[in-house]
């Protein structure tokens, strides 16, 4: 592996946004049925020192006990709750989440670059969410977005990614060149644990969604992550293969690997040596999600849990050039736009 | 491995019944709305030669190939569809789809040994299915059942299985001594391919239902099978573990692993190393789902993606007594009244 490499984290959220962020939105649900009492923008006020503390103390510090250089920074996946109220409900808070990413960015050129949440709501059109995608991508140098297929929040109401409804939405991706990440928002359908089923499942269930599609016939560029490790994917790879040889589709590397990628976002050795053993290298971008879903530590190795970075680094599967791939190369090449703000850095 | 070990299949399906069922079925559905058209149950008539033959060229003859001698089979799960019609119509299609497996278990005693599908029906109180329950036991010497998380078919609707209504099933189950294997049916939410998502995900939520409960305290020789090698449970055995520990939980060893099996239906040699490495082997019971969603020839080995006992052979993890209890021990264990039928057939 390069001295040079950059270690870059494709999947980072702002999950210990100031305290105050939290208490406007609670404001803004507590109002949903009452909009004259909906808190206004303008009372969220949150300082750059603020801002600079709550990275410092926390992924900042974390990204250099663990030596990552750059993360793909978006808004609390499990804030979006794009269930909650209507349009413009998501579009207030979208807006809002989505500027505190763009501020963490400018405040750590260096550290983060932001990723969109999109102002998603159930049953609305997605090309609504196309003003604030193309806001984000203009004037906060956004370099992917994070596409939730089911704003419903596990009610899975929204017809699958392959259908039309979603294309004005991937006609801008690729117009802009930048990839989504396909994630989900909070559950609020009491068979489904948050970030225990329903994160895995909308992996599993948006793979599938592509494999049984011919969407990638109609946009050859167009780059989706799945992230937490492709859910169930990886490990029932063979389920996959067979399944897409019953449906007559081409073999998945060609089917969809030129368009579908997956996260290291897998708090184990055994399920990241057999990521990297059965997906091709090229189709794996590092990741943790820290600080996520699972913060503590793993009594069996005596180290976080998300600090995938280690499983890497202990693999005997993923050596040398191929940890480049992984680390940056794969990164650069799936978010052309990071790759282009790297280089007008000189990195 | 002793020379006398049983290679016991936990997880068959009618899936090649004669043409007959489904045509009685497709009549009962073309008149859910219409009762008194509907057929009656004595206009299916399928002869013992039938069924003969139906599994002699099928289950049997792939048994014999493969070299597995006992299949603990039940009704075809994709043709289950609780969601169909009312409590009527899912009791009268349970109690022909269980007579057929109870026939072929008399035709076939040496190999086919039932477990039951339940006349579950959305919204309907799971106790209404008891009296199928503990005539399958009774009747017709069942050994287990299959338990639908979802009888919605994919919209779920009904609560977690760690709710009080599932109880009534739970008590007649610790009481006839019978697991369960959690298993949905057919998808009818287009965002769910029924064996490439919705099984997959049904796997994963209901493993996390019972980790965020105390449900296994309620009922402490309560045994579930979570069948397709659990899901992505196995592979993100860090993940669950760290989220148990998120929830003060015990450790999964204690909190779920006395309860909680999984099955090898995970169709590549990648997938079942990664089962068989985080899963203790007392965990884990021999199945196939043959002939089921994946019958086709793996292009990358030449063999079928379901035969899982060519995984297990090539094993260099399952080894030994190991493998005695995979194919044979765990499931006599798991299944106590398939041990007593067995031995009072001297196996």
């Amino acid at each position: 592996m390069s001295q040079q490499t950059l270690i870059i984290d494709c999947h980072g959220h702002y999950t210990t946004a100031p305290k105050a962020l939290e208490t406007w939105r609670s404001r803004q649900v507590a109002a949903l049925n009452d909009p004259a009492n909906r808190p206004r923008v303008a009372e969220l006020v949150i300082s750059d020192d603020e801002l600079r503390e709550s990275i410092e103390t926390n992924q900042l510090r974390l990204m250099r006990e663990r030596g990552s250089d750059l993360t793909i920074f978006s808004p609390r996946a499990s804030f979006m709750a794009h269930h909650i109220g209507d349009f413009e409900v998501s579009s207030t808070w979208a807006a809002i989440c989505n500027e505190l990413c763009y501020r963490v960015s400018q405040l750590f050129p260096d550290h983060f670059i932001p990723a969109a949440m999109l102002p998603q709501s159930p049953g609305v059109d997605p090309a609504t969410c196309i003003p604030e995608l193309e806001r984000c991508v203009r004037d906060y140098g956004n370099v992917g977005i994070n596409l939730n297929p089911d704003p419903s929040g596990g009610h899975w109401t929204s017809p699958p990614l392959s259908d039309r409804a979603w294309y004005p939405i991937y006609e801008k991706m690729v117009e802009h060149n930048i990839p989504a990440m396909i994630h989900v928002s909070t559950s609020c359908n009491s068979c489904f644990h948050t970030t225990g089923a329903h994160y895995l499942n909308a992996d599993t269930t948006a793979f599938m969604q592509c494999l049984t599609s011919d969407l990638f016939k109609d946009f050859p560029t167009l780059k989706f992550i799945i992230p937490h490790g492709g859910g169930a994917v990886p490990y029932h790879w063979g389920r996959f293969r067979g399944l897409a040889q019953e449906l007559k589709k081409p073999l998945l590397k060609d089917h969809l690997l030129n368009n579908i990628f997956f996260d290291t976002c897998v708090y184990h050795q055994p399920g990241i040596d057999l990521l990297t053993k059965v997906i091709p290298v090229d189709n794996i971008l590092f990741a943790s999600e820290m600080i996520g879903a699972v913060r503590g530590i793993d009594p069996e190795t005596g180290h976080y849990f998300d600090d995938t970075k280690r499983y890497i680094e202990a693999s005997t599967i993923v050596v040398g050039d191929d940890r480049h791939k992984i680390y940056e190369g794969n990164a650069r090449r799936v978010f052309p736009r990071l790759d282009a703000a790297l280089k007008a850095r000189g990195r």
